[in-house]
């Protein structure tokens, strides 16, 4: 076999076999595949395509690349969740301790932010002393013990997509289903756990801008897990706007509190409720959805869930007087409100403009080496469908920066305001 | 501008600028671009193609990567002529001294063999003491002097080529139309002359499969000429079955001598007629081909040629004594005859096995560093349309190797013999 030949099979649109893909991912981990060849597959790849048995063979020789979790001494169904990412998608971090306070076990790898998307491991980090570096002992038995844990990626798994994914990023690469889904789900399945709840995002501020490219995606991956003998299911889910009211990394945390608390924007909570209730029917805790959607509100009332999450931040080293003082987190310097030019209702908040600004305010990283502001991000105080009057506070900028003349603009422009009342239909779509 | 985007907009089927490609080309010489990206990109354009003037303008940025050579204190129009190679193809080396001796002034780099096909700068330095690496003045002197030189590669001219060719070589994306025709076309322009015939070959032995793809690399190589305002002209040729008798180093020199003394094979001899007519039109030397025929047929008949090859040889250092006396080239230790197995004609004889075992003979480089046996190769006894007798002679082995039975096998079934004769309709097409 010959590397060669394998491209030159992907490059005339022919189908790959399971050795022409082991011999691929194999050696390309190991070196002896370059860079430039693995690229120019990618490309044939990224043009031809790959059919639903080639996508999971590629995400079964990725998971298989390097270690694989095992979680099996962990009674019950062990949980996963992801979402694709978005502005102020801070969802993980709520449901995660909803469910684990009705008895699931949630095993979570997360990663960074990077450009206008935030990440869960930053949001983590703004709770002073919380470690996202567990070893694997540790987050196992503290998912055996309290349900839940969130932690950092696990260097040693999935080689193949690290390697994979980094030449994706300078070559043009990216926005290919089969490329993506395969890098989704073998890191997931790498990490062991029993299902998993996908969460696919579409709209301005998602990777798929459409929600025909979000379906495909999801599709994709669940077909996967189909393939691969997994319990796997998506939503594709609405990021034309951002979700809550608040972006940026101290500020979700604020808001994740809140939500907690039973206080928290109605569509983050629902989001959290309808995830949750799939996740607990997949977790064989509940058999219908709708008993478990009724649980875990009542958890959100009682402080079940509340009380779950100062837990989890207990069992990870974080500083829980910051949980139950919140105003103890730090507060940027200037807050910087912005005033609606005209009377009339939300037509449109764009969820790309206030991730990128968000960024810029310094709640975001524009390459992976930038330091991240905690403090800084946006908190919005009207989204799509909210009537304004001329003068009235569309949202705050929190930043400890001052040139910025221009981000106010782009926020303020951001926000659409029209005569009549416009609802947006989120569509929630359920993949499984 | 930025790689990626240029990547993307490849990859998506749109056409690349000149700016694009100016800056790929200039920014991969200079290294800034990786080799991944580059790759990435020749895939992209592998698959979606180029457009008549992205292949000009890929071929001019090309040929500026690096030194360009002039060539206007020689005068009169410079001629090249160029073959995409093949099996027995010794035909630059048999015109060059026939048109030079009408008054043409043939100024060629060449490229060594690999694989099946031959090389003229190896066969060349079958001759003993032969230089094939002239500095600039002194290619350029005998040019002027004597109307013809043939030399290696400039280093220092197409840098971009070379790096494009050894990474196509490794990535799959060698036979792709505006790529071969751009680093053909290229090469050509960077040395410098006025004119240039191009042979572009299919058949077995060649490059091209079939007539239609060499037709098109033909068209495309031609369109480039026009958009640079070069006189290029192509012609399309068989190379079903080898061209002459000869395979094979010094077995092709001797075939050359033969052929310049007026006794060569017939299909190589008109073949270097007609190129050569081709080729002194495009000279302006004479008005009309049939004209120019006339003259080269004299001059193969009146010693001209011969004398002019003589003095090329000499003029390069090449040990004269060897040509007047073709006794004198060594001769491999063992000949081995192939006998037909039954009566008939030949039908087919297949140039692709007979260009494998020569090379496997010893005869030619199955990679860059294998060094050339100059005697090995096979001699033909008998070509397509030929009658053979059970027990005749088809063709003769020169090796210094031992254990060729397999070679031997594999000659015999490249030649396929039928009760009825089959007269080879060799298509010769000019494209202008």
């Amino acid at each position: 076999m010959d590397i060669i030949e394998i491209i030159e099979k992907k490059r005339d649109g022919h189908t790959l076999t399971k050795e022409d893909i082991h011999f691929f991912i194999t050696k390309y981990v190991s070196g002896e595949i370059k860079d430039y060849q693995a690229s120019a597959l990618l490309m044939a790849i990224y043009i031809r395509g790959m059919n639903d048995e080639e996508t999971s063979i590629l995400t079964e020789e990725m998971r298989v690349s390097g270690d694989v979790l095992d979680l099996s001494d962990i009674p019950g169904v062990k949980v996963d969740k992801h979402s694709t990412g978005g502005v102020g998608d801070k969802v993980s971090l709520i449901l995660g301790p909803m469910i684990a306070s009705l008895g699931a076990h949630l095993a979570k790898m997360s990663g960074r932010g990077l450009g206008h998307t935030g990440g869960t491991l930053d949001k983590l980090e703004s709770i002073p002393h919380m470690r996202i570096n567990l070893t694997e002992e540790e987050f196992k038995a503290q998912v055996k013990k309290i349900g839940i844990a969130i932690i950092g990626q696990n260097e040693k798994l999935d080689p193949a997509d690290k390697k994979l994914y980094a030449l994706r990023d300078v070559t043009g690469t990216v926005s290919s289903i089969p490329l993506i889904a395969s890098s989704i789900m073998s890191k997931k399945l790498a990490s062991g756990t029993d299902a998993i709840l996908l969460d696919v995002k579409y709209g301005s501020g998602a990777f798929m801008k459409t929600i025909e490219d979000a379906k495909k995606l999801a599709t994709t991956m669940v077909n996967i897990g189909k393939r691969l003998n997994k319990d796997v299911k998506a939503e594709v889910t609405d990021m034309s706007e951002p979700l809550g009211m608040a972006i940026g990394n101290n500020l979700e945390i604020k808001e994740v509190i809140k939500t907690l608390q039973n206080n928290g924007p109605k569509d983050l909570t629902d989001l959290c409720v309808d995830s949750g209730a799939i996740l607990l029917k997949q977790a064989k805790i509940f058999d219908n959805e709708e008993e478990a959607k009724v649980h875990l509100r009542e958890n959100l009332k009682n402080g079940k869930a509340f009380n779950k999450f100062l837990e989890f931040v207990e069992a990870q080293g974080g500083d829980i007087s910051y949980i139950l003082h919140p105003e103890k987190f730090e507060v940027s310097k200037y807050l910087i409100p912005i005033y609606a030019n005209k009377d009339g209702y939300i037509s449109k908040l764009d969820a790309l403009t206030i991730g990128i600004s968000s960024m810029r305010l310094g709640g975001g990283r524009e390459t992976l080496d930038d330091v991240i502001d905690m403090s800084a991000g946006i908190v919005l105080n009207k989204k799509v469908g909210d009537k304004v009057s001329k003068g009235e506070i569309l949202c705050t900028l929190h930043t400890n920066k001052t040139d910025v003349e221009e981000i106010k603009e782009n926020v303020l422009n951001a926000f659409e305001i029209s005569d009549e009342k416009i609802i947006l239909k989120n569509q929630h779509i359920l993949i499984s």
